[in-house]
């Protein structure tokens, strides 16, 4: 039987690259602060409601296999209030709800915003180049580049929380560049943390079939600029990206 | 010239501890919810105002060289809504209040709890006994026990950020079990973590005078027991703790 799976911020980029590549290949719950417009809205169950309702998010999430969970306020300059109750305690909402729901699975959408602090001055350019060696692998402690960065950092904690705790698997992905198409042009540091669209889904994907107990794993696509590393995606989810930035340049 | 230095949750135990060792040392500005009563309250300046007031909190942080903050919901047991707020949004609002009127450090008020699910049923009650090796020393990512330790770990990826983006230097001190006279009685685990008052007010001391970044120190005695290390502490910040849970067994 198809594997029901909530998808909050299903409205968002993010969302939408997952949605066109896996649209038929799961039972969607689609949630979304607006109401969504576009073909995936008419074939599928959706639900418009604040990710801080908690009233509404549980009666989301009840009966799903897996949340991956996207909502929240996505503008790496979002001021804290927004972050503060969007993203953190947004988050919270949806981790205890999934636990009192007995979902199996949560796929939380981090950021490279996370560890966008170790970008510092002494590193870049050269971070973003493929002769640097320098390599991130989740294992580091969070550097956030902003405030949005410390929300998504919380976030990473309260799931490890909500694992050891409840045994529920959560995934963190370190989402970077998500563009369509092809990667941001005459900028360095986004053909280093490309994610494309179908890598996009792909991982995700995995992130819904693999077995796993509480992981931070880097988004992106196989870039030759990374200064991520894919290797845990790879082990643990069995993550095959396809594109690679330098292949646009 | 003597420091000035702001301290907030100045009622509580950790206050207690420093003020009866440090009363004299400092040009103390003592803040609290409630009023403060006793000694301390009559020979110092103090303010009463709630951690997330931000006009009051800014008023008091105004001219002063440090901070040392320790407001907060202080209970393991705290629910979501009071962590969040208090000490999760509580730090942020200290941090910008510090960043905005140019002080120096501030030092803030972890706890073991950021890290107390590293306490897994394998690991115990080895790990709070003298023949264990097991060590934790601040580099490894937060497993918070509790909600309220999610907060403290969240606070100190704040000060991360802050000390990244605007330079302010920020010592987080993961408190262990601080009592006073002598350490629990049959309780291992306290006994592992115990921080007796003189040396938490020494450890405090250090972390005003000290030179540094960002740094997470552990806040325990020298314990024949323990399982935190105080590599950082003794190296970063001079501290020379002089107790040690195995007298008093």
């Amino acid at each position: 039987m198809e594997q029901s799976v909530l998808l909050t911020g299903a409205g968002g980029r993010v969302g939408t690259a997952i949605l066109d590549d896996l649209a038929e290949d799961y039972d969607w719950r689609l949630l979304d602060r607006e109401p969504l417009t576009g073909e995936y809205a008419e074939t599928h169950d959706s639900v418009v409601a604040d990710i801080v309702d908690e009233t509404a998010v549980r009666e989301a999430i009840e009966g799903v296999d897996v949340v991956i969970h996207l909502a929240g306020d996505p503008r790496p300059e979002a001021p804290w209030d927004s972050v503060l109750r969007n993203n953190i305690d947004g988050t919270q909402t949806v981790l205890e709800a999934a636990v009192d729901a007995d979902v199996e699975k949560v796929v939380f959408a981090s950021s490279n915003h996370a560890v966008g602090a170790f970008e510092t001055d002494e590193r870049t350019p050269d971070l973003y180049r493929v002769h640097d060696e320098f390599r991130l692998d989740g294992t580091e402690l969070p550097r956030p580049g902003n405030l949005y960065g410390v929300s998504k950092a919380a976030g990473e904690t309260l799931g490890r929380y909500y694992h050891d705790e409840y045994g529920l698997s959560v995934c963190c992905v370190r989402i970077g560049n998500l563009t369509k198409d092809h990667p941001p042009v005459d900028y360095e540091r986004g053909q280093a943390m490309w994610l494309s669209y179908r890598d996009c889904a792909h991982l995700f994907d995995r992130a819904i079939e693999a077995d796993y107990g509480y992981e931070i794993v880097y988004g992106i696509s196989d870039n030759d600029r990374k200064y991520y590393s894919l290797e845990r995606a790879r082990e643990v989810l069995g993550y095959e990206p396809r594109d690679n930035s330098a292949a646009h340049e």
